[in-house]
């Protein structure tokens, strides 16, 4: 089937609007490790997808899968060890305080759980989250999203200026200063909520601020935060969907930012493809949350996701995918920022392990964004052989966050291709 | 691992009061077909479970599963043929009105999706949905479970009595007036949304009320509810998650009731235990939808879900488990039915294809419902090797829902069990 004929029937029965990357959308049907290839046999260095963190058809996965699935996949209202002891190595992976888990199929559910969660232990209903963030599709998560592009929040939503050094929000500050000056935009939403009537009842952030575009926060910041979330009575959620999982060459997001989560969201890589998503808590936190909702999640917590879950952390230990991650990562954007100096186009190299964003702006002094240099070298890239995208909240940074099985000769070979992409777009 | 030991680190690692069955709960560590087997190698017919339509372990579903993500398992934002051929495929499914889809991982999802495919299409937020249903787990979808229990409806929100036979809302009428009782009922909730400011978008129900207690709903209803829905703007949604891909022995069960749904919402049996579910409505639905929201999910849309998606299908079709699900259902209704007249504490049989309920009440004349005898038969015919549950707006009715690959030999079994435990609690 012509690529022509594909796009049209995907519109007939996906409608249309369905969203797809790249000018010329890619027709991938094979991958392999950090590999993808397309219909013509072209392949690709995967530098997008974090889902397949352990690699595209990574065999342990699927023949964990294909076990589980051939032995036992049921509902969890009957007893099974798998689920329990998934449950078990999740927790050990955070500090003392995360002691359970509650499962779910997907980020937008895990974080569904969390707000409940925290809405029933505080008995409040607002929430705080960054003006550039995104946390999921349904209504009430929603609501969290588009704040900066001047969506009306919610009246049990307000938002702060999300923490960075490249355009901060007040300018001329000392890192100190600046951290004061955030802090103080975090405690204005909180005041906004506990005097519209809603009360506090958590901050959510994703704790590296992916989609905010991957800001060097303030150093300090987010553990103050912390202490002002709680001395307001409030819960800290940690939106680890993107964050965690070694992403950064740390286990969780909030290690690089410093700070300790009340409530701990993870997602994507953890099936490695396979729906899978958690929200995970002190015990009391998830008692009160399963108390009061009886909650029960068809798909949830069955013997495939905790079966996948396990195999995925098993080749993450195994194979040293967390090493991984923050050497590749801190090799790749040490050669990005080589280039900076040589580049108006490169405002910024920022990020940590194996995600990097190269902030595109007209000019390095007046840092002014640019979006279609972004997505223009995403196309670029992708004709080169490199799938990346573009993100941040104008769009303007080149993103790049491979499958954790990304090698030191992957990034190599990226690096000539992003040059030689540089100098055609520089004429 | 003893039992006791399990649930306490169940209780430990998931927190206190994640929902159990049974009094003594069943740790379950095997299936196959219609069976599943403990830990202590006890065999048991399976009669609750839906979602593994086709048979636990069903060999075709674990080698498409394990094909496809041993290939490529990634989002949808490259093309891909499989993800748009199963679309199709599942429309073919329905009548012409039904043209395009829109994937998601959950129930709860899906109906998110519809929810706010309907609001995005009217402009209107108003909801009518029964006072006994359940459509998810989501804070949006939520607010449409536990109104007859007194729980508070939003203002987006109104529910009506849902229709039935057995209890009807006005007694002694002949059912063409109840029917119009009914539509009143229907009537009153549209009229209270248009006046409160929030209009009206759409009804949506369970095609069959699975939840409320699997009503003989009276004849003709929907049709004319469907009719009224739409000449005051709305649309209807169908959730056909407890009720389609052959459970009542006719694909869908819109089919059953009879009417013709704007919006159908499928789930739980579509991927076998995959998650996988489905939001499917006419192209320009669809395209109001995307345009407006940019919906997009991680997991859902992919070639995994396709390639298990075709499986199910495939399996369905090849194996005549429509037909199946007909026949062994209608016998075992039939026999059901036949032990009605024997036994006082059978209130009503109803149900269709191989999804029947059997309303328990402490006597045939009063009707009052008898939830504990339908618990305590569930735990006995558990006792006894074969798993069913309770449920309806009471939770008296006996729940059986087995795998469409259930047979007559399995119903026999079950009949001889059912014998026995009513005979040991009248005893």
């Amino acid at each position: 089937m012509t690529t022509e004929s594909l796009l049209a029937r995907r519109e007939r029965f996906l409608g249309a609007g369905a969203p797809l990357f790249y000018s010329k959308p890619l027709h991938i049907v094979r991958g392999e490790g950090a590999y993808l290839f397309d219909a013509d046999g072209k392949r690709y260095i995967d530098m997008y997808n974090n889902v397949p963190c352990v690699g595209h058809a990574n065999p342990n996965v699927v023949e964990a899968m294909a076990r589980q699935q051939g032995t036992l996949n049921v509902h969890s209202r009957y007893l099974h060890e798998g689920i329990v002891n998934f449950a078990e190595r999740l927790t050990q992976l955070h500090g003392p305080t995360i002691e359970s888990v509650v499962f779910s199929c997907s980020g937008t559910e895990a974080n569904e759980v969390a707000l409940r969660m925290a809405r029933i232990a505080t008995g409040k209903r607002g929430i705080v989250c960054s003006d550039g963030t995104y946390h999921g599709n349904s209504e009430t998560v929603a609501k969290l999203s588009g704040l900066r592009r001047g969506q009306l929040p919610s009246p049990d939503v307000r938002s702060f200026p999300f923490p960075e050094l490249y355009r901060p929000v007040v300018p001329n500050l000392a890192e100190a200063d600046l951290v004061e000056a955030y802090l103080d935009r975090l405690r204005d939403a909180i005041v906004a909520l506990e005097t519209n009537g809603e009360g506090f009842a958590a901050l959510i952030v994703c704790s590296i601020f992916a989609n905010e575009g991957l800001p060097d926060v303030p150093q300090g910041f987010m553990a103050r935060a912390a202490e002002i979330v709680r001395a307001a009575g409030g819960l800290v959620i940690s939106d680890e969907v993107q964050s965690g999982y070694c992403r950064t060459g740390r286990w969780w997001g909030y290690e690089v930012t410093g700070f300790t989560p009340d409530i701990v969201v993870t997602g994507k890589p953890m099936g490695n493809g396979l729906p899978l998503s958690a929200t995970a808590a002190s015990k009391s936190l998830v008692d009160q949350f399963r108390a009061k909702t009886r909650y029960f999640n068809t798909f949830a917590s069955s013997p495939l996701q905790a079966a996948v879950g396990m195999a995925v952390l098993d080749v993450i230990e195994r194979d040293g995918l967390r090493e991984n991650s923050a050497q590749v990562g801190a090799a790749l954007k040490a050669a990005l920022l080589e280039r900076k100096p040589r580049c108006a186009a490169i405002g910024d190299v920022r990020g940590q392990g194996l995600f990097v964003g190269v902030e595109m702006v007209k000019d390095g002094a007046s840092k002014v964004p640019d979006p279609s240099r972004a997505v223009d070298m995403a196309n670029r890239l992708k004709d080169r052989g490199f799938l990346t995208s573009n993100a941040g909240v104008f769009g303007n940074v080149l993103k790049i966050r491979p499958p954790l099985v990304f090698s030191h000769s992957d990034a190599q070979q990226f690096l000539a291709a992003f040059d030689a992409t540089l100098a055609e777009i520089n004429g």
